[in-house]
């Protein structure tokens, strides 16, 4: 049964718990399960995302690191030179030039995926671990992003939503229903299913890139973000899909959840334990669909095996 | 016609200087060329290698970040954490947990992509740009690694010396011949070819996790480290192998031309323009191309979208 | 002779490159002096200053260590926890709290010192020294922070424009002239002698603490701020000054020199070896100064010894 | 009453409860005291310590800052260059270098003052409040650094114990008792009274300096270090001194303790509210006091107003 919600008008809190409890994914692959909807991926599946490489034609996913700080990027990313050509290593004219880079791994405008450690939500996380034991102040003690050390490797399917409804971008505020995604599948003639990558375009980087940067980081004061509405994560639910990758980062803000500020988060990572990634960029990508004239692809996506992280910067791509 | 080197004779720097002019793609694919030999991968061997995924098996090549410092390690990963599930976000129970990651690109036990303007050679990088300018005190103008903001994607093949050797691993100072190679690849069973890419297994990392940490970085001062003779070079050139991926970074400690420390690198990066890593480890894909039976694979490696980076970690896998 | 200059008109290069001629002080305290107008200051000096101290009140001359990038703070500080008090050390309830900070040494809106490698002019920094030998990449070789290790002791003299002029800050733009300054020298009863540290207020930190903060950071594009006329430069080279400590720092944007976009720094760090701060705070100073009757008191700044540094974060203080 | 401890006989748990409970300065100060034992510096006391400002002379007690990893410095400090004199900023002939610098302010070479919040014992901090509450994981609450923004200035003594004893330095694992330290106070016609800084030296640097580099850090594993006794803690306790100046950080390790390996931090931090440094150099200094033939000084030292921080770099030093 699927939980309808009168559109215009906020889920309540009570609501919301109650898509939480239906979604929860604990204890369905173990006590200790570290992987959660990464467990729908077979070798069946990596297989035929394979098979969909045809034209060989690679597109990157991620935004280029962005050392500059603005409304959307309060804590940017540093890149540094620490040694350059001119320094003499005595040895017959050779020369290194070295950098440093460092990051936030959540840094709102930067390209990441998120660990399951990542949120919390009434002092637990993905499959009832005690948050305050699953991270303390050195890092992550289980469901770290290292876990997900081998990459994504999957049948990418991408829903453009402002294709779909012949717009440049969705505006800020603006929360796409399960209603709209299928109408989208079915007008788009793909359907996501199980083991599959859901790749979610509101076309938050074009208009950033079109308009210039405007404040939606968290806490969620700003002018606001467009992403889903909770009703759309009972129907990831069902369909067993494996991974999220929205531009944005799949929260519509202001949110749909009357007096919860990001809803889809918790659904997603802690209740499903779905491994979901956050501000990428489909400008390329959306481009390629057209031309290649399909909206499904192989999507390859490699975290950084950091121990103890609760996410990492990657640049997954679609190979067509 | 292949130059010889008589065993256990250091190569003389005019020599050395010698193979330099002969393995030189400068200008090959045009005066601005930013790609060097992944311009070998065209969209059939893009094609071939997603073929190879017949059990769907991902193996990850990185070692997992390293955040304490040790003898081969001297500028650590910092990981930290910036805020933990003890924050109260005001929203209904809702927690993040954040970090926050810095490295060294080029770190000695880090494994990490080269970008081409990461090695010059007498005042010049690939292509023959003044090295100056390509890479000043804010970063790289030119040849940076954002050029491979595609990702590298291909067939790779592993060459595993010490399984063909059958020792445990090539101890420091060991450099491999061409003929070695070769032999190694008629005993396995397979050939690199054109637009393939090249997947050196020395054993280094086995050698670490067994043995401990030794001092193999730069300057090249402490035990060494096993790698490749200068022959080897021309052998890939001829070839046309597009990328190059091993344990350790290819250099024989002590290296193998008189007078010149790190003959490899500008032999490949700054000649050749050849795409190179880093400090990958084998240890699991040896293993997997065992159980396999078989030592070519799908190889995707996405560095980071840094733009004027010299480099990148970056993770990358073997899809069998 | 004292050069004067039309009130209104921007000074020419021309001129600008005379008073940078008049006040050099190069090879005035030898070929490698490392210490500048620091020479200035004797033991008498540092013996007198002490003799200032009278009613023991310390008043603190940094603005807060600002870690939330804003438009006069695009590199924000950063500061995390790297072990909280969760941690259980295993010793009897034995807890640490440890933490990790990191800034850039010039933030614009960070409390800093300069050292005299911060600024070239035409090539060369302070003693005719080639600009690319004092600093490569890796760090300064000469005229580094270091140099200052012991500190600066001295007496320090407030000029209050503000206070002079009868208003709360000078506005972005405004350029006091060594006639001000003498004037205002006058109505305090003071005198800035040799050896002295001149401590220039224009109320640059009660605007941004009353207004918010505004863009003022280099390449100066922004709103502006207020500073000094270049002809106060020569004003304090005669005065055989020893160190300058202003908010804002020193330079007037838009600069009073045509096609200069900042031309207090050369003349006063490079072409003076003046110790120069940056972005220090009055506001506790004036009102201090106020109570205690007096414009001169002790002042210690010490510098962290930062080999190869080009600046330092740091704290100066005035003792009454 | 002074409690006694048979000389190599580890003190016991309950013992130095005891000792804990005795020099507990909570609530002494009123409930939300956050500065501990520097209450005892009076105006008076500072007026006393300019006084002893007679040939002027300025020492450094800080440790160069060490960006090389090491035994006792597994967390070197980060410099980076991030702008030189090779960028043209267009304005005629105008060059910047620019840095970057980075470090764990409780870096074990690196010379430091704690803040209060930075040790617990029993999940408490100094005042008895709880420990999670005043450092959470993103900064301390309350008794960070920033409380002591106007500076440390007093009179400080110095207690030189390898000229005491006619060594070069104390090996590790010795620790001064109380006996000792009055012993050599009388030797050196020095008393360290209420409000004064007790400077500490075992010659912990110049060790380093001669020897090289040992592993000292925490978890203290390695050979140890020189430090006190906690049966001095009363002693500073009873005589009212404000703060605390060692080479090394005053912990001998292994402890006097059975089953606590860094018992002072507890005593002087968590109980008494002391201002304490760690890891200075006082190499300068006894050679100083030497010289000038006193023990005493004027001490000034100057953390960054760091908020949130548990601790700052920092470069004291003596005048005289």
């Amino acid at each position: 049964m699927v939980a309808t919600f009168a559109p215009g008008k906020k889920v309540s809190l009570a609501e919301f718990d109650a898509i939480y409890e239906s979604v929860k994914n604990w204890g369905k692959w173990g006590p200790d399960d570290e992987l959660g909807t990464l467990n729908y991926i077979t070798p069946e599946h990596v297989r035929r995302a394979a098979g969909l490489v045809r034209s060989g034609r690679q597109v990157s996913m991620e935004i280029p690191i962005n050392t500059v700080a603005g409304p959307d990027n309060p804590n940017q990313a540093i890149h540094f030179m620490t040694m350059g050509h001119d320094i003499d290593l005595k040895s017959h004219g050779l020369g290194f030039a070295l950098d440093f880079m460092a990051m936030a791994c959540h840094g709102d405008c930067h390209t990441h995926v998120d660990a399951l450690c990542h949120i919390s939500y009434k002092g637990l996380t993905y499959g009832g671990r005690p948050a305050l034991e699953v991270v303390n102040s050195q890092g992550a003690t289980a469901l770290d992003i290292a876990n997900i050390g081998n990459g994504l490797v999957g049948r990418g399917v991408l829903l453009d939503i402002p294709r779909f409804r012949g717009v440049k971008w969705l505006e800020p505020g603006e929360a796409v229903t399960r209603a709209e995604l299928e109408a989208c599948e079915k007008a788009q003639g793909v359907e996501i299913g199980e083991g599959d990558i859901f790749v979610y375009r509101t076309g938050h980087h074009r208009r950033r890139l079109e308009l210039g940067a405007w404040d939606n980081s968290w806490p969620p004061v700003g002018e606001g973000k467009a992403g889903l509405h909770v009703d759309t994560v009972p129907w990831m639910h069902e369909r067993h899909m494996a991974a999220f990758l929205p531009d944005g980062d799949g929260e519509a803000v202001p949110s749909t959840v009357e007096g919860m500020l990001y809803p889809i988060h918790p659904l997603q990572i802690t209740a499903m334990g779905m491994l979901t990634a956050d501000s990428l960029q489909f400008e390329d990508l959306a481009k390629a669909c057209e031309e290649e004239g399909r909206f499904e692809f192989m999507v390859v996506g490699l975290p950084l095996r950091l121990p103890g992280g609760t996410g990492s910067p990657w640049n997954p791509i679609a190979i067509f």
